[in-house]
């Protein structure tokens, strides 16, 4: 595609699909939805939250009208509170009010949130319909791509969902440039995350260059965000539905649900509490008898990006530990964990002791 | 098999299955998941409705636990009402509660009520977990080969639900004995319909066995669940997820499932509304200039049978209208009809006008 636009595929046979990076594109939805064969006749139902609605859902509707699409918009609460069974409840009945049938199409505009939540209406209505990623958030390069979709359940995260790949994901880098600060930084920690399991030379070239990402520069944030999709893309296409590979993506994330569950969804944002997940499995990896320089790394560069890395003092280790039990990465009662071997490679182990957990946990929580 | 049991297969490549028909099935539940190497230390979850619980609940879980099984018990109210996100929701609880990880199974016995439900539950709870079916009604032959599961929305029957096929099909005949007479005859819907769309010979055979199915005489059943199994597993082995022959199944469903969606979920049992459906297709067979025999074959059937036949009269006709727009064959604004064209065939068609439909449904309404 023309205008600086780079493209990326993830193959899964005849499920594969690109993922577009680049400026501008929100308002070439429609061109993209008529050269893919979308029917005009079933309607869309576009999916997205109350900030990311009064911003980009005008554009991108216009441009599906233009090209002679139908679409009606179903707007949520912006937050983590949406991922709920009960505004799920609510965008299957917006599905039946627009009138969507099974070859009509949901788009998701906007974070993880609401991916993850559009998502499950798309695999959920009629037992699956078309489905269209549109990120908007830096931590959605990582939502966006791979197909894992959910909702929360009171007593845990992402319990309840499926795995339901998209037909592409089209992310405009121009709607990176209303994110508050706060979810840059904590978008950047999956962008991390995905150098820190794969790359050891992305790792150092996002240390060299945070200032510049933090300022959104279109060239670094492009090529981050362009290198993060890529491991995602070639993990998820070796390993679908997490049997084996696909699970190093989850490195901070069972420390990190944790503290979401615990903190109650919405205090901590997901990227803020892997980014203390992921030092916690640093630490691990110290424990393992790993180079300790792996901690010191990790730690200076989520430091230096602005991301916390310790778990707040009023959180009670109690509850967190019980909270990891919930975890669907537990498997017949035992705790599973990534924990990095060098910086840019990383082992899942079965044989973590809860002491050493609950040691680090107890270690990284703040006035310890 | 040993024992009068008869297996028949799902042929769907790495995810085919077995179903098994026969007596004394349950006390054997253990045995087979011994066989087949479910993993003794991820717990099960055995999710069954009130009634049935009380009846075959102690041996199923019995019959588990002699061969090292955790289970767990999930008892859900009788009847299409637990079809809902709310009981579904419950049944998610009762997963976590009980510690299901990703290798565990999610068990479901009861009839298609159950069925359904669990197997939305197994479909989605850590994004799929292990499913095993174990139907206790005559109806039950149908729902529980397939893998459609679905719950249902207040505005639309099984809105939401996902293809999720099981590991197997367990058929006890023995559960049969104890199945309230008007269960027999609303079960007999589907077995008939499994005739009216692929084999008129077994039409015939039904015809002539009336008496003997009634009486639930363990020949005649076994062999008529046998073949109604028989044509629903060849057809979902052709076409999965309903992307064109599939669609033959929902002979008498768009009449159906609207007449139960406006009865409120439970006057009319799901087998009655099909029945008075299939009734409807046929009298639209002659509309398309069909021998006018279908439609007295198919009623005469059901008449014996002791189904309804006719539209409770207080049912409202423009309620009944609405109800099919909402329904999932509805597709890019137009009516799709399964029609039969013999006794034993039938054909997809599109373009029904909604004005025969209407005649028909006010033709079938009690007291015109
Ligand atoms: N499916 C997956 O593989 C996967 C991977 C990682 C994270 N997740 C999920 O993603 C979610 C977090 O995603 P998120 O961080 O994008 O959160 P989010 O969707 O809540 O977005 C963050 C905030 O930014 C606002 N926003 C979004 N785009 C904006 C824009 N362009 N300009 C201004 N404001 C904007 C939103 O309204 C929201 O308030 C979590 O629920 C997490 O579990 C899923
Ligand atoms: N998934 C599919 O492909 C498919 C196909 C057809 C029907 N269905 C669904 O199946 C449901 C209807 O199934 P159903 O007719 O089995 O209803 P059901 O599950 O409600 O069972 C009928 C009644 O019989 C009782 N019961 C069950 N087994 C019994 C036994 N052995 N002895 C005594 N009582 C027993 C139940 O408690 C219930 O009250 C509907 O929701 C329908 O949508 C699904
Ligand atoms: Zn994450
Ligand atoms: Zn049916």
């Amino acid at each position: 595609m023309a205008g600086g636009i780079k493209e990326l595929t993830v193959d899964l046979g005849e499920r594969s699909y690109p993922i577009l990076i680049g400026p501008g594109l929100l308002a070439r939805v429609g061109s993209l939805f008529a050269e893919r064969g979308f029917a005009v006749k079933s309607p869309i139902l576009l999916i997205t939250d109350a900030s990311v609605e009064d911003l980009y859902a005008g554009t991108v509707e216009q441009s599906l009208r233009d090209k002679g699409y139908t679409v009606a918009r179903a707007v949520v609460p912006s937050g983590e509170t949406s991922k709920s069974l009960t505004v799920f409840d609510d965008m299957i009945t917006a599905c039946l009010e627009a009138g969507l049938d099974r070859r009509s199409t949901v788009i998701a505009l906007g974070g993880g949130v609401v991916g993850d939540l559009a998502g499950f209406v798309a695999a959920t209505y009629m037992r699956g319909v078309r489905f269209v990623q549109i990120p908007t958030t830096i931590l959605a390069h990582d939502s966006s791509v791979g197909g894992k979709v959910a909702v929360n359940h009171r007593l845990a995260k992402n319990i309840i969902g499926a795995f339901y790949q998209p037909e592409f994901v089209m992310y405009d880098l121009d709607t990176l440039l209303t994110l508050p600060i706060r979810e840059v930084k904590a978008g950047l920690s999956e962008v991390v995350k995905h150098g820190l399991i794969w790359n050891a030379d992305f790792v150092a070239w996002c240390d060299d260059n945070v200032d510049k990402l933090l300022a959104l520069d279109p060239e670094a944030l492009g090529y981050a965000l362009y290198e993060g999709c890529k491991v995602k893309a070639i993990v998820v296409s070796r390993d679908e539905r997490e049997n084996d590979l696909r699970a190093i993506l989850n490195l901070g994330h069972t420390i990190g649900h944790a503290l979401e569950a615990v903190a109650g969804y919405g205090e901590l944002l997901h990227g803020e509490a892997i980014a203390i997940g992921m030092v916690g499995s640093a630490r691990l990896a110290g424990k393992f008898g790993y180079d300790p320089s792996i901690e010191a790394v990790t730690e200076a560069l989520f430091r230096k990006i602005g991301s916390p890395v310790r778990i707040p003092g009023h959180l009670d280790v109690d509850q967190i530990m019980a909270a990891m039990q919930h975890d669907k990465k537990f498997m017949e009662g035992q705790m599973v964990f990534v924990v990095p071997t060098a910086i840019g490679a990383v082992e899942i182990r079965h044989d973590v002791p809860t002491a050493w957990v609950r040691e680090i946990v107890e270690g990284l929580r703040e006035g310890n």
